[in-house]
């Protein structure tokens, strides 16, 4: 088995440089870090390339096809983004461009400018759970793999269609399906439990500061938002989202 | 007005050693950073001491009686725990130990060991938004003074008490109150949707990884969990709490 020892290694710069959102769209691959994401990401639609890990580390199972890269010690904690690393990455291509079929039963969580990569990610990993059909990631969205994001899903990443896309196209897509779309907003529209649970809908979702754009807020269907009983001004938008995809989604 | 220059001197000194906990644990005293923190700070029952500003920064009204100090940019920089300074923080007390009365009709967020800090900060938030009365944060949970934990509660922290506790005392205090108590469990209890909205409810959330110790679920009046629908393990504890508090707080 090969092993790399020096953190100068051709490799292992590359490895660094797919820290930047450009180098990974340029190249088309990303890394991912721990033991428990490439045991998912080895499990799910993702096509892993390489795999790196230090002596005497187990690797998931399921991995005959893919090239397995000893390194040092040293050299996991050049490349990890975490404190405290446990000497696994893969590396992985980034998923093709699909066409993504809607479907009327479907729901939908689509993000606008989320900038915090743990609330992006946390997110995610809540519409997996609520069992959403896929996220749309909105301009000005953080990238999705981005390490932190990445981490923050805790591999839900690889369990449903995460997708950047254009909202403009996607709420008229949900339109065309009859499919209803609520926006949030914390200045107009309804309390969030006057809505009844739904077969299928899409729910907008936006930045932290900024919340959902007004241009956004016009084009749907109904704007929702979570009532403040004290002090606070608002919600984590993560929070904010969890609430509502299970409000929507289950019959109270 | 004093001005400090040097990144030596003894107060600056000082508020660097605050970062850590036992330290703000034998002074008595804990740092914010930020406006919208140390308005927070001063408009709600919190001792502020003093408030450390750079040139031409504004400071927040209503600060007559804390002492201001100018500080430099550099300064700022060295004792920030944020990437990008806003060159304003305050040196607080910390809240004496109050007696702290249940009341029948109140709501009680107990946490049992979240390491988390941005997660503590961010139930912190949801609980104030909520409308909970208090939030009890039991043995092992990550230090509420912690600036990762203040930052993320965006203010909250000052907004209900937040107290240190033992977790057996306020489940008991909440059966001799006839508060019905909740735990949170994945592996045992009811659907939370099969729960009734209550006047009054301890909910008790646990640990990122372990979830709620088993002494405590044992001594509930029920335990609940939040479904999971799609691949995900399960949901961050934050966004749980959230969909757990409002659910218990609002007539569905």
């Amino acid at each position: 088995m090969n092993k790399i020892e020096s953190v100068k290694n051709p490799f292992i710069k590359q490895i660094k440089r797919l820290q930047k959102r450009k180098q990974r769209e340029k190249e088309g691959l990303f890394v991912i870090e721990g033991y428990h994401l490439v045991e998912e990401a080895l499990h799910h639609a993702v096509e892993v390339q390489d795999i790196l890990v230090t002596d005497g580390k187990s690797i998931p199972t399921g991995v005959s096809k893919v090239n397995v890269t000893l390194i040092t010690s040293q050299v996991a904690k050049e490349i990890s983004t975490t404190a405290t690393s446990q000497g696994i990455f893969a590396l992985c291509h980034l998923p093709q461009d699909e066409r993504f079929v809607i479907t009327k039963k479907g729901s939908y969580l689509l993000i606008d400018g989320v900038q915090d990569p743990g609330n992006l990610g946390t997110m995610i990993r809540t519409a997996d759970a609520a069992g959403v059909t896929a996220v749309i990631l909105g301009e000005g969205t953080v990238d999705v793999y981005n390490d932190k994001v990445i981490r923050a899903t805790q591999g839900s990443l690889f369990h449903l269609p995460v997708i950047k896309g254009d909202l403009e196209e996607w709420i008229q897509a949900c339109k065309d399906n009859r499919i209803p779309v609520f926006g949030t907003s914390l200045q107009q529209g309804t309390t969030y439990t006057a809505i009844e649970a739904q077969d299928g809908f899409a729910l907008i979702v936006g930045n932290e500061g900024a919340g959902v754009d007004e241009k956004w807020l016009e084009q749907t269907d109904q704007n929702v938002y979570v009532p403040i009983y004290g002090n606070a001004e608002s919600l984590n938008v993560s929070v904010a989202s969890g609430i509502l995809l299970y409000h929507l989604k289950l019959a109270h």
